[in-house]
């Protein structure tokens, strides 16, 4: 007999790396198709995909993808399509609008090409013979932010992705409560809600409340109006649009994310720019300072991004000056906090005006539901089984707690799985059928591969101590020990380090010498591994990567 | 003629790191001697301390230190001591009687022992022949907190580094408003003034309003209360074990730090723990959870730490279960946020109620005041000139603007030093009067060196993309290239690691082949390091750190 199956790919607790399968029978559903962010303890990554292991034994069982709906255009929704649809077979995918936009743009990118079905909002299509999709409207941080309502055969399942419900939105294009309500009626098995921002007990304020901020802002501006923002903040850069207008301002992009995001939003009309407002950046110069607004990519304050060159005289087109007003119209994801204070710094240093949410907190309104908002949400669909998504374990928790004793939930209609947990959904109950394993992979440079393996470890570990690497030349079967050469980086401070360099020459030939002579060459490399470590820990306190080689002549 | 002279050691625009150095004449008075923390930029590096390099030439040049001020017990203000002092000569220190328990600590711990003098608030002390310094009573996040004021010919100097103007201290011990005032009234010549939270414009809250939201949560705890919170927060500490005892709930330290802590505060009588209330960590399963209050260190989810340890099942007297409450009594400093919340989703996840400040704003309370008290505190002094400290850049430069918009001072009486730049000051005018070089100095395990050397920009560049090693072996002369190595670590996630490895030995052998025959071996060396990470970055988009060396046999 079928049953229907949810299995989150991106793993849960992680509020980026959004993929979810949905299966039933052998055809399967996607939502979302995402990257996640590496966290400090994943150096030099740049990206982490989803891990589609599991899709792919499906696949080789005989199920079948029948298609993927996208709710939003952020990249924790979409950026791993360039990545994963290469290693599936072709299917239906569907989108809003400016979400086909850039996930098309993502897809070109890589060198390919996929055609992107446009769905219209409240119209349901087929996908496949059990599932049908259909889009609602919502508000979030990016235009053409969706819902997405799944018929299955065990019930309706509201995929309720990042979202806000802003009272007036800067399109106009309100959240659709009436659909919403109408689900609420009919009934829904299961709804995901993003949880993220939970934590918060006042409501969120409209992404329209920015504007006459930025407004008040540019009024004051001496020369150049600088804000940075996320590049796909189309509604905020509507704003910055219609301020520089009553101001006489041009509006001059910065930085490869943003001037891509402008020109896919203006070809599909999600982003009005009178046409002889936009100056390229190449001839900013043609202009006075108190004649320009200026978008620029790097709210994060990401290093190499266009903001922090220009804040730190290095960019070629952008120059800031004393007279300039800069804007962080962002907020700081945790774990970006050393780079985006580091260009604010900067910037204050300079005696240049920089203004961030901490000291204005109207430059920047969030994209995400607060508490009371996910409960109204929540209180209109009225599902049997709720499931927080989008948020880390600690909002998850809140989330069930809130649930629990606001909306009277009981704790098992309240489904939070684990890592790898597959869900399993019927009217009357929903439980763990099976735990599977999920290795997000890494990209890395032009390299993917699984997080896991050594490589991570090992560059924690030369990031906190160096690398130590010794070399034993062996000639005609006798190891050169008075040739043994000793070769380090990022290693020791101290004044005295070559001193250091010979204590480990020295404990080297001692230790190996006191070793049989007919070790196995692996035994003798991790004996001297592990008992330099040890001897070396005293002198310096550190652990760097002792790596001892054998070289046959 | 003698001249007043200031200089930051610290470097200014630096929170932590707090070392000034007043000058006059042929006579040095030293306020602070604190580390710094380093930041992701900096891994493996224990903390940052000042550069005396410019102390060490003034004593060479036949100038002398008189006297060293600690205004607190912080680390950031007395934690660089035990590895200061022992490069200056003998000089008397002061403080008020914790700081100097707590610096005593930090000192023995380090194998020396040095003689502080216990100052009495109000009461000058001669410090050399030209200066005099008096501490009174200021409130902050550990008791004894004072602010120095220091007489010198130029006229008076209050030195008031960090503070709150907290109206219900836990000690009853308020600000001393009386001797500021009379201060105001005398004249003070320059004032400096802890900056970091001039962003806030509500005024914070008394340390003695944790106690009652402690004591709430308390009541609801079903096993173990378990807090943690920055190890020199006593009066936390004391609030904490005032409400243990309503409840019955025996106190448990656990972590070297707060252990410490307690024991120097006990001695001294800053803190008061009934006899019998005190249960040693070993002894914590002679109890019911239910009557255990546990203090541990780690407020900051630090690696290593004994929060962290438990949180993730690994410490050896402490298990936490899911009927326990664990309570972060700690904002995260920024640049903490990933391991912070790594412990707080470590217990989210195991389903063991966790309370922080986001979802609590009650369980912290800063020790640092906000805009409205620092504005309160610079209109009691009415000094000629301010010196924002103790904040970056950023908190620097808004605090000028509020001095000048509300307190109507004129921007040449503000004073911002940068980096290295000596004030000078006189009852007239202020100035730089130099700019000397300040390079802070890691502490590395047992090493100490100079920050800028090759050593953290390795680490940095092994963190992001490993390293390779290539050795290659020379006999009689000759290069012996088909024996050619290649030894490489945190490098490569490819699947086909190895034929990445196959490409560099190929044309590394390439490469020397097409060099001349007689070139040198330095010369040889960096061309083929520069050759092949050009040749690398086309294949992987990577830069490992790349190392030659030519083994001779």
């Amino acid at each position: 007999m079928a049953k229907l199956r949810l299995i989150p790919l991106g793993g849960m607790g992680n509020v980026t790396q959004n993929m979810y399968v949905y299966e039933y029978g052998d055809e399967i559903l996607i939502v979302d198709c995402g990257i996640g962010f590496p966290d400090v303890y994943m150096p030099g990554v740049d990206s982490l995909i989803p891990d589609i292991s599991y899709l792919q034994k499906q696949l080789a069982a005989g199920k079948k993808i029948m298609g993927l709906v996208l709710s939003h255009g952020h990249d924790d929704h979409i950026g791993a399509l360039p990545y994963i649809l290469p290693d599936l077979p072709n299917f239906p995918i569907y989108a809003s609008s400016l979400t086909a936009g850039f996930a098309n743009q993502r897809i070109t990118d890589k060198g390919f090409e996929r055609t992107i079905t446009v769905l219209k909002d409240r119209v349901p299509v087929k996908i496949g013979s059990v599932f049908q999709a259909m889009t609602i409207a919502m508000t979030h941080s990016v235009p053409d932010t969706k819902h997405v309502v799944i018929d299955t055969p065990e019930g309706l399942i509201y995929h309720g992705s990042d979202f806000k419900l802003d009272p007036a939105p800067v399109d106009g294009v309100l959240p659709d409560f009436a659909a919403v309500e109408q689900l609420g009626k009919q009934g829904v098995l299961l709804m995901l809600i993003d949880c993220l921002r939970i934590e918060r007990t006042e409501p969120v304020a409209s992404e329209s409340k920015v504007g006459p901020v930025l407004q008040q802002l540019m009024a004051e501006a001496q020369g150049k109006f600088v804000v940075t923002l996320m590049s796909s903040h189309i509604h905020r850069i509507q704003q910055l649009v219609t301020v520089a207008e009553k101001f006489q301002r041009k509006i001059v992009l910065v930085g490869r994310s943003v001037e891509q995001n402008v020109r896919v939003s203006k070809e599909l009309e999600k982003l009005t720019i009178p046409k002889d407002m936009l100056v390229d950046k190449k001839n900013l110069n043609d202009y006075r300072d108190d004649q320009l607004c200026v978008i620029v990519a790097g709210s994060q304050g990401q290093e190499g991004s266009s903001l922090v060159r220009a804040v730190f005289g290095e960019h070629r087109d952008l120059q800031l000056t004393q007279r300039d007003m800069v804007v962080f119209s962002a907020d700081v994801i945790p774990g970006n906090e050393v780079p985006y204070f580091r260009a604010i710094d900067e910037l204050a240093r300079n005696e240049i005006e920089v203004i961030y949410p901490d000291i204005n907190s109207g430059v920047h309104q969030s994209g995400h539901a607060s508490a009371p908002e996910q409960m109204r949400l929540v209180n209109l669909v009225k599902p049997k089984y709720i499931m927080p998504i989008g948020g880390a374990d600690r909002h998850r928790a809140l989330f069930r707690r809130k649930v629990m004793a606001e909306l009277k939930f009981a704790d098992e209609n309240v489904l939070l799985p684990k890592m790898g947990e597959v869900l399993e959904l019927a009217q009357t109950r929903a439980s763990i059928a099976e735990t599977i394993s999920i290795i997000p992979r890494v990209v890395d440079g032009l390299g993917i591969g699984d997080v896991g393996p050594v490589v991570l470890s090992d560059r924690l570990s030369l990031s906190q101590a160096g690398m130590v690497v010794i070399v034993i030349p062996r000639q005609d079967g006798e190891l050169q020990l008075r040739k043994l050469e000793v070769i380090s980086r990022g290693f020791v401070f101290m004044k005295h380090a070559d001193e250091v360099i010979t204590f480990i020459k020295e404990r080297s030939i001692e230790i190996i010498q006191q070793l049989d002579a007919k070790i196995k060459d692996e035994e003798l490399k991790r004996t001297l591994e592990r008992r330099l470590a040890r001897r070396l820990y005293k002198v310096i306190q550190r652990e760097p990567v002792i790596v001892v080689t054998i070289l046959d002549l």
